[in-house]
């Protein structure tokens, strides 16, 4: 029998239970035109799949990237205190300034590819509790945040990637991950910025004793968002599941934003059906999590930066995969004879 | 003892043994800027490998990708008579056609990010010999076909794509590995463009029958070229070659322009430094040929259609590369404070 659901989570949880599906007759059309398109079936590969799951989840055929967003949520952690960041924590503020003028790496990619930018400031002057010793959030806040992260992606883009910042979160993604499905801090941390081997120990010992702090607590995946999570953690889950609601397919970025899922995932496997994985990352429990929940990432380039960066670069195959779709003559227009 | 490399070949020969270095210094240049610029070490992955390729076989800092080239070698094959392709021989004219009108997936990729498509047709209206009975092409003619793949990119470009097209030529890239690497028809053969299991089985002895008829005379990499290859194979190779010289750095596409590249791999390992393996396609031996040559190809999207599509996403991936490397801001730049 499922735990109970704490009051503040009802709503959600019920989002979360009973989500639209997909509409399938969208993706049939998509499929009996790209039959018809000059190149052998299926030799675009997982190009024809990303052109599928935009009509499957827009809900309409030809779908559309007039309106692509990538959205970025910081927030600020008070299990930094426990040294697990090669970063110290104002970096996440000043990171969210270099995003806002133009100096990220996000910000150039989503400037030399046309996709829009924004970023989502979580309270950033104050850091959640420290996980290991109290609750990162009550859970009133965390419904609050969730809620927020639905509100944030009310300007109806028409694919939504999600990523992150915050110093710090890649402990709190181990923790989430622990909590959700099992093993030790051991298992689910990894370098992160950039960690030396003692730091690598500080993360694991951080989400071992995070776990131990809040053992009997951990009985849902939401209050385990609360207890073990982080405010960016609660508005990326928000925003993905506005999203199913309003018919947004969603790129989830790296293991941070992956983590956000994954509490989605641990409540109903398919409310997830609308995100794909961008690529998995040189986070080495990023596998494990993608791994988890039974999705194959589209990119696996070694990226480790967060901030959205490889969910924009599934962005652009996506781009480009309906661009050839909406573009490309078919075998009658071009006079190219079909299969002999 | 290596065997003696006819006439034909002697300075082609050369040209493969005796490679220009890449530019280190070059690429230390793009080190010392990549570890100010606003994010972790080394969490850009392949793409900072990327920039760092580009400025080693371009010998300058930074790099520069103002004249991307795809270059598109398309040729004809009398092994099509053995029942080999899915889609008749005339399909490789009608796509060169409708490459140049803007209908095929490679003309709308490059419309797509502003990259310059070329076109070299190789003599479509005379297809080589058919394999299993006689050479493709006489040594003379091999030798000519890539001197003229040679002087193809006189143009300059700054990146190189390689691909193809040619009706049979997944056939005829099996029979080139089988001969520098072993193994039979069966190791090599893949769908192609969609061929049923009788057409694999036809492919598989079409193979086989050209390695039994030209026993004895496949001594070294470019008889073998001659024998069991084709034009658009020959060109590319030139191509390769002259990339070498002109400091070009080069992204081979698919299974098909890989096997040009283990043409030159096979005669000096260090002669394709400069080549970067856009991807694996879904032509089951590709992977093959990349393990036999020891490379770690940038994506994998189960993509089968050649005409360098896999490489032209590739040479997006390296234009967002160079894009954030050139104006990304530095930890100074904007004022986020370097590792604590």
């Amino acid at each position: 029998m499922p735990a109970p659901i704490p009051a503040p989570f009802t709503e959600i949880a019920e989002l979360l239970t009973i989500v639209p599906d997909g509409d399938e007759a969208a993706v049939e059309k998509v499929r009996a035109r790209d039959v018809q398109l000059t190149k052998p079936r299926g030799s675009l590969g997982r190009l024809e799949e990303l052109v599928e799951f935009l009509a499957r989840w827009q809900g309409k055929t030809p779908p559309t990237l007039e309106n692509p967003m990538i959205a970025i949520f910081a927030g600020n952690h008070g299990v930094v205190a426990r040294g697990v960041s090669a970063f110290p924590a104002e970096v996440t503020a000043q990171m969210v300034a270099n995003f806002t003028n133009g100096g990220a790496a996000i910000s150039q990619m989503a400037a030399l590819h046309g996709l829009n930018l924004r970023v989502f400031e979580l309270a950033l002057e104050l850091p959640t509790g420290d996980i290991t010793i109290e609750s990162a959030m009550d859970d009133q806040t965390c419904a609050a945040t969730i809620a927020y992260g639905m509100e944030a992606i009310a300007g109806q883009p028409d694919l939504l990637a999600i990523g992150e910042m915050g110093i710090g979160n890649t402990t709190v993604a181990a923790a989430i991950c622990a909590a959700l499905f099992g093993g030790s801090g051991a298992d689910w941390v990894g370098r992160g910025t950039g960690v030396d081997d003692q730091g690598l120990g500080r993360k694991a010992a951080a989400v071992d004793a995070a776990l131990a702090f809040h053992r009997g607590a951990l009985k849902d995946p939401l209050s385990i968002l609360a207890r073990v999570g982080g405010r960016e953690f609660a508005a990326m889950l928000g925003a993905i599941i506005a999203a199913r609601q309003q018919k947004t397919p969603v790129i989830i970025d790296g293991f941070v934003a992956t983590a956000a899922a994954a509490v989605a995932y641990s409540i109903n496997a398919r409310s997830i059906d609308h995100c794909l994985f961008a690529h998995v990352s040189a986070e080495t429990a990023h596998a494990r999590a993608l791994a988890s929940m039974r999705v194959k990432p589209l990119l696996d380039l070694g990226m480790r930066l967060g901030e959205g960066t490889g969910a924009a670069l599934a962005m652009v195959l996506a781009k480009t995969a309906l661009h050839l779709h909406t573009h490309m003559a078919t075998f009658a227009e071009a006079a190219v004879t079909d299969r002999s």
